[in-house]
């Protein structure tokens, strides 16, 4: 009988719904197959869902796993690619989407992220591991191939292509009508309020963000730099916000708080548009003033609605705008990254500090 | 020096925010100028609108004026016409709209339902006289021809273009996805719940309206004959509707209750859309499960927006559905109108009872 040396990678783990459970582990080195191609990881970010599952609010793991590889913002680096597989070939970079189709009319049009059956998976959130390991295999519909110039911060494709959603959509939404949008409200500044910020300021809107961080914060300088003005919400709550700046035809709700939800759901203008995107994972209940947010409602023709994930499309549309915000900020995405953490500490980087924007954890460097 | 002998009309008139003011008023025969017709007034229908102004709770006069002359759905004849007007000529029946723009880009291009500076005027309601009288003065921009055919039940075309407002734009929104509506919940049983499940079953959709009527009631009869389903809210609360249908695609709030508009939000399905309808005039507050809505208006794509009014665009879609209609189930509309009161008992008419479906104000008979 013969012993087989096998192959095995780190990665970074759950037990969904176990708080606190993150830990390392070993899985067998994924094999190149027909139709897929396997990832060498670079880096992978970190955001509130990550640290939410390790804190045991939600999370699923594959079928038959009991743990769940977290991690769905990654940059990669194609290492090889089986027979079936073209227009990709090694050494490209990538960044793969998040969420896989189920057998829903949306999926099968290309919208798994308007998913209607709620049978999809999401790498390292919901029923497949995600890429917070050294390797992992992906087929060529979920990768989105980088074009190296955006190699220093193409890891925040996924985020941006979550407010390339919410926007697209508002926008889309709003076809229905004569609109012609001047000023839009941020509720949030971390990265999907500075990326909200930036896809709004290209479309040439003036742009008013509202958040905890204090107002000479990173946060605070780099929404600045970008012509928008910050202000806390210590000395400016959410309820003062339309008597401080009139008519708001669009709001960007990025913070996940459901107080924050309704009371920017009556600060809204005439026509006006309001995004929630934020997962608000308890069971609080709050008193709102139903009367006068309904009639604002109604009388006003306002909209709010809800919106999650993306599908290839938004990523597509990310990579246009990193271009020219680029081009518009020199080095802007970069200064949202605050920092780089090495694939051992990577208890640290699920830990969210305050004057963090995006945490990397660092998985290999070429 | 001369006597002249006005020719003057019967109106009725409110002081507006002076509950219970409603009273017969005389005003100057208006002229024909030229670009203008001169309306004689056949029968106009009561609504909540009128109801709720001679409660005192809004209403404005015109410039100038201490009173309003109230009324905005009225079917009239074309008693002569100005100078310049082309289209119509003396007999011809005529539903008039609405709402007067401003100089705001949406009233400017035809959608004065959207209108983004608040400066509009509304006939019965809002800085102009209404239709509650024996003749109003008219532009032919804002009057609609009514087919003869129609001449039973086409004053029913005002609150049947609110309703065309609603689910058109609705279906306008989500054409930002691919979405095939098959079940829709109406809320309320008055005259924009029926109308509404009209509408929606013209469409195709499986519908289910609740409200508080009982299941015999005429409301329930007519909404079986459509059919619906229809439930009263006694035994089948707003809170527990998903669970009794399943997925939802779209609801139509008609009952202008704050309360009822939140917890419909809980209760659509995934890409749902709810459509406000309803003028919630108080100043009530409720508690809402804040994060339990918040998380599945994300997590579901799910869409809520308030609609008002109704541009001369949904009085046209109006007149083919009337016909659609009344061939798919004749006499339906005839159905709707369950009193006729003669002028001098204008007060018994504005008096709602909870067996009316749609009171008319008979003003001429031919």
């Amino acid at each position: 009988m013969a012993t087989t040396l096998t192959a095995t990678i780190r990665a970074v783990a759950v037990t969904p719904k176990q708080p606190g459970s993150a830990r390392q582990v070993e899985l067998p080195m994924p094999t190149i197959t027909r139709g897929t191609a396997l990832m060498r990881v670079l880096e992978v970010g970190i955001d509130g869902t990550d640290t939410e599952i390790n804190q045991g609010l939600y999370g699923e793991p594959p079928p038959g796993a009991n743990f769940l590889v977290i991690g769905h913002e990654a940059l990669s680096v194609v290492e090889g690619v089986g027979e079936g597989v073209s227009g990709f070939r090694p050494g490209d970079l990538v960044v793969s989407t998040v969420r896989r189709p189920d057998t829903c009319p949306n999926c099968q049009a290309g919208e798994s992220d308007m998913c209607l059956f709620g049978t999809y998976t999401e790498r390292g959130i919901k029923g497949a591991h995600g890429y917070m390991g050294e390797y992992y295999s992906e087929a060529p519909a979920f990768m989105v191939k980088i074009p190296s110039a955006l190699r220093p911060f193409a890891v925040l494709l996924e985020p941006l292509s979550i407010v390339e959603k919410a926007t697209f959509q508002a926008w889309r939404i709003q076809e229905r009508m004569v609109w012609q949008p001047a000023r839009a409200v941020v509720l949030g500044a971390g990265p999907i309020g500075i990326l909200g910020t930036i896809l709004l300021r290209l479309r040439g809107l003036e742009v008013h963000v509202y958040a905890k961080s204090a107002p000479e914060s990173l946060q605070g300088r780099i929404l600045t730099d970008l012509g928008a003005t910050y202000q806390s919400v210590v000395d400016h709550p959410v309820t003062g916000i339309k008597d401080e700046l009139g008519q708001i035809d669009f709001i960007l709700e990025g913070t996940g708080n459901s107080a924050v939800a309704f009371e920017a759901m009556a600060q809204l203008g005439t026509n006006g548009v309001l995004c929630l995107t934020g997962v608000s994972a308890g069971n609080r209940s709050i008193e709102i003033p139903a009367d006068v947010i309904n009639l604002q409602m109604v009388l006003g023709n306002r909209v709010t609605f809800g919106s999650v994930n993306a599908n290839r499309r938004y990523f597509e549309m990310g990579l246009e705008h990193f271009q020219q915000a680029e081009q518009t900020w020199p080095g802007i995405f970069e200064r949202l990254i605050t920092r780089r953490v090495p694939f051992g500490d990577f208890l640290s980087a699920l830990d969210r500090r305050p004057e963090d924007i995006k945490t990397l954890l660092t998985i290999a460097t070429a």
